[in-house]
């Protein structure tokens, strides 16, 4: 266990207590006054990370952040060996959040050679981002619980961009019984509307105006369905012929849903989960928003 | 929540907690004073059982026994609906024994209609016992981490005779970084050396008889390696052999392994598993020794 000293521009110098090891985390989570909250994230932290510490700061007694560039939750065609990293930026965001201690494993700390358990999740895990990227939500499931069992969080804290993903993790918390109470925050967004996402800075600049399509086919579901269109089946096909007009975007899914259980909605309701994942460029990004 | 008042023979009336609700075992858990012990069965409790209640009553401030016939390990063609079962012969001899708590819950409270996940185990769950249930240690390993997270246990205990079950649990435990401790208990025996197992009640005068074959086979196992022999084939061969001579017994398996990874062993060695599966006539037995 140690500590990073983190130099802020225009702050006194901040420590923040780095721990690599599962031991010592077990050793720490024991005199961590409760309720102590967990904030999962992969680090190329941003301002949606951020709001996620923030409100975990502000509703616990202790807060654990964990980076952890997960493996298991990469397809072999994923871009797990080039996802961005800088540990460097991360820990000088967090000094600025009065965390407790920043969990931050090595892949072979969390799995080891002979690692073999996995947790499937069913149905809700299939489709959508689960049809797209293939056991990736087997990967997602599994390393939470692995974290939940270390950490023994209170409660852990999920942004609303990924959708399924909190979805799911409540549904396995249900099923499996685990004591942990899973909460949602907001999608943050640039000023014109993209959501925050660690992968937008694989965008060119063209790319990056382009990307703005995801946000504005959410507000036309939105528009749509505030006119009175209730219809899945044409907000989609309304979308769809949006986002076609955008010449670098292509579309991965869109899709109106249950929010709880992913299943298709034929009619939009109140709580309806309107969600699309759209490649621009070779960059797949995913949003969502509920109808209300 | 409620108290099964149980009439024991030649004993004062003795009341046994019994807990049907995940909540209220949930509620339970936070008075019980630790180190909490979990006794996880499936009913129809016989020495072997009473074992680990004993084991786990001298060792913990608390002890909890779980009694749930759990469909999820049994394959279609099992025997899940004819299981044994004599829920006021199981609180009879628990009543001696003061236990804490009995939770019983029913399918329904386990497993609600949408329940969709499941724990995997990769290759120790997919050879022996896997090889020939298809399915059944994800039953158990998803029961298990729902019993382990509903209960909390600090330490579980679970019989040798379920050799491979114990390895399989060991392994999630460290896989998934649960907060337990698994403890096993020596397998309990009939007389003739015939492993106590609810499935024995299935066995006929004759094939009661014949099943001490397995116990047969195993010190014959324990004679060939205490007189210098090593190689594992001719170890099986000769138990195989012996078996053989038994006109109502049918190996299922034979296996030398190790103990730990269920990875099958040409050179026997100190340590080494040795198990099998045997059927007789419509029962099909287990049983495991491990070499001195």
């Amino acid at each position: 266990m140690n500590s990073r000293t983190i130099c802020v521009p225009n702050k006194a110098i901040t420590e923040v207590k780095t721990i690599e090891s599962i031991n010592d985390m077990l050793s720490t989570r024991r005199i961590l006054p409760v309720p102590v909250a967990l904030v999962p994230t992969m680090g190329y932290l941003h301002s949606g990370h951020l709001s996620l510490v923030k409100k975990a700061r502000e509703e616990n007694q202790s807060v654990v952040v964990s980076i952890f560039v997960n493996p298991a939750q990469f397809g072999p065609s994923e871009d797990f060996e080039n996802y961005p990293r800088d540990i460097g930026h991360d820990f000088a965001l967090l000094a600025n959040e009065n965390v407790d201690a920043v969990f931050i494993p090595a892949v072979k700390e969390m799995y080891p050679l002979d690692f073999s358990f996995h947790i499937e999740g069913g149905w809700i895990t299939e489709r959508l981002e689960g049809a797209s990227r293939p056991g990736h939500f087997r990967g997602v499931t599994t390393v939470v619980a692995k974290l939940f069992n270390i950490i023994q969080p209170t409660c852990a804290y999920f942004g609303q961009k990924d959708a399924q993903q909190a979805a799911v993790i409540r549904k396995m918390v249900t099923d499996l019984n685990m004591n942990v109470e899973i909460k949602t925050c907001s999608t943050v967004r640039e000023p014109d509307g993209l959501a925050m996402s660690s992968r937008n800075t694989y965008l060119k600049p063209s790319e990056r105006r382009a990307a703005t399509i995801l946000y504005r086919a959410l507000i036309l579901s939105e528009k749509l369905w505030k006119e009175g269109e209730k219809n899945a089946k044409r907000i989609r096909n309304e979308m769809k012929a949006l986002i076609d007009k955008e010449p670098m975007a292509s579309v991965d899914y869109i899709s109106l849903a249950d929010g709880n259980t992913m299943n298709e909605v034929d009619e939009a309701c109140k709580g309806t989960l309107v969600s699309l994942a759209v490649k621009i460029g070779n960059t797949r990004l995913i949003d969502n928003t509920i109808l209300e």
